[in-house]
């Protein structure tokens, strides 16, 4: 007793063990404050939480699984931005029924997502609660040469375009995906990206957003629109491959806005084997946002999930 | 519908209006990513979720109220290590059943601490889960010259002070309290802090980890621990005041651990306002914590709050 060590204070030494690492935090886990390296003056941010039962379910995927994931979505947003991983810090809310060691499996899954990435943990809360279990990850991000890509730089006559075939993530893609940290670094190097987000919520629901914050409208081609194996798999919903390409979400690809390829980027990409599937392209304004199909556009309707109402 | 302005874009967009601001953040909320910037080539981060029912009661409180706890309780952090706030996210996770207005009201309560602080955000993520309203917030800071205050810096014949009186902050002030963060940067230009940290779960349960980080032990003298009226306050509970001053948690004073003051640092303390309450001493670490009254040392028992246990 007269070292005081709480059942947390013990469990959350543990973890400090396994989740501090790497050059960039000047000041670890443990102290009120970590401190991040950020030699370029300045450093890019970006935050997402997860929550038991909307964004993953544990009794099925486990809690290695979430953690990874937790991770995983910041490391998405971070290569949306051009920004090489940094490190993270995270707050856990664990039911007040939690079993005894699920606190240590979500660091087992942080810490071996971490180490993949090179990417460390520089502080955390630990909480319980009433809810379900929830994980919200800060990950942080060494900015690119001549700063990060936004949402904002897209502009009519942009060609839009995507890193890899869309729908059907919930089949298993969702918890397990390689954030585009080496492509968007890839292109951000070629000069490539006007324009760039991932894709969590849907191409129908994310591409608006990417629009409005650019001033653009948008034309998409259907039948240009990479659609994943796992769109076609699965119970019948009565939704088309191309709907679940356009609506599912949580594909962590990336949407690119970018002027039309030049023979020399094609190759040079080709040689990275970076993938870029043109989807459409960028509008006036007015023209609004349309899906296109057999040469009639229609306006494309944001039917992804939307976070307010719940999908 | 062809603008696509889902309910959540829209809620979204208006929050980013009120709660963006400041020179700090280079691209401010609205993107994957935003970009703070860290002239001293280092950003001090914090982080702390905050849950109702557990950590305030929103029936009670109001969403105002917690947000700006959500808040509050950041800066605290960055106050323990003496850093200037720069900027914050955050993750909102609102219950499936939340009123139509607890959203703006959340926002509303950030952005006026925002404003009282200086401190403004730079990006979130907002979602709902079956849980309580649950509130993440990272908070950002920039280093003092010389580096940040941690907790690993106390040793033995240090003295510990605290910034001012304990116990009963559950009758009001853990809601509504004034992070240290003007008293931590005085004491820093001081030089005066060995080791610092923020009182968030009692002092009983706060100085053992500080005793750790820095590997000392603890006398604290009870007759000399600073006793808040509010401790004295409310139904009996069958705790004296001095163990509610120990034990209750959620102070957000500091806990300073320094050299015996000089009379000149004494006289510019008090020039700029700034209380130390002197309750005891850093020991050998073989000496463990300890409490002395009446000259009688007992071993100091950690009877704060322990989140794995849920206090």
């Amino acid at each position: 007793v007269t070292d005081s060590s709480t059942g947390e204070d013990l469990l959350v030494g543990r973890a400090i063990e396994r989740l501090a690492g790497g050059p960039t935090w000047i000041v670890g886990p443990g102290h009120d404050c970590g401190v991040l390296r950020a030699e370029e003056g300045a450093v890019v941010t970006t935050t997402d939480a997860l929550v038991d039962g909307v964004h993953f379910r544990l009794a099925d995927c486990g809690p290695e699984a979430a953690a990874r994931k937790s991770l995983l979505v910041n490391l998405s947003d971070l290569a949306a931005a051009a920004a090489e991983p940094l490190g993270f810090v995270v707050c856990v809310v664990l039911p007040f029924d939690a079993p005894d060691d699920l606190f240590d499996r979500l660091v087992a899954g942080l810490a071996e997502t971490a180490r993949a990435w090179n990417c460390w943990c520089g502080g955390g809360d630990t909480n319980r609660g009433p809810g379900p279990l929830t994980l919200a990850v800060t990950a942080f991000g060494r900015p690119p040469a001549g700063g990060i890509v936004t949402r904002s730089g897209a502009r009519p006559g942009d060609r839009f375009s995507v890193t890899g075939p869309l729908g059907g993530s919930l089949l298993g893609r969702h918890l397990d995906f390689t954030p585009r940290v080496r492509e968007a670094r890839v292109l951000h190097a070629l000069r490539v990206p006007h324009a760039m987000m991932d894709l969590s919520d849907g191409l129908s629901t994310d591409l608006p957003r990417l629009c409005r914050m650019s001033g653009v409208g948008a034309r998409i081609e259907a039948g240009a629109v990479p659609i994943h194996p796992d769109a076609a798999v699965g119970a019948p919903t009565g939704r088309s491959p191309l709907e679940r390409a356009l609506d599912d979400g949580e594909d962590f690809e990336l949407l690119v806005a970018h002027a039309p390829l030049e023979d020399a980027t094609r190759v040079a990409l080709a040689r990275e084997g970076v993938a870029l599937h043109e989807i459409g392209r960028a509008t006036e304004p007015r023209e609004g946002l349309r899906l296109a199909r057999g040469g009639i556009a229609m306006p494309l309707v944001a039917r992804g999930y939307d976070h307010f109402r719940g999908g």
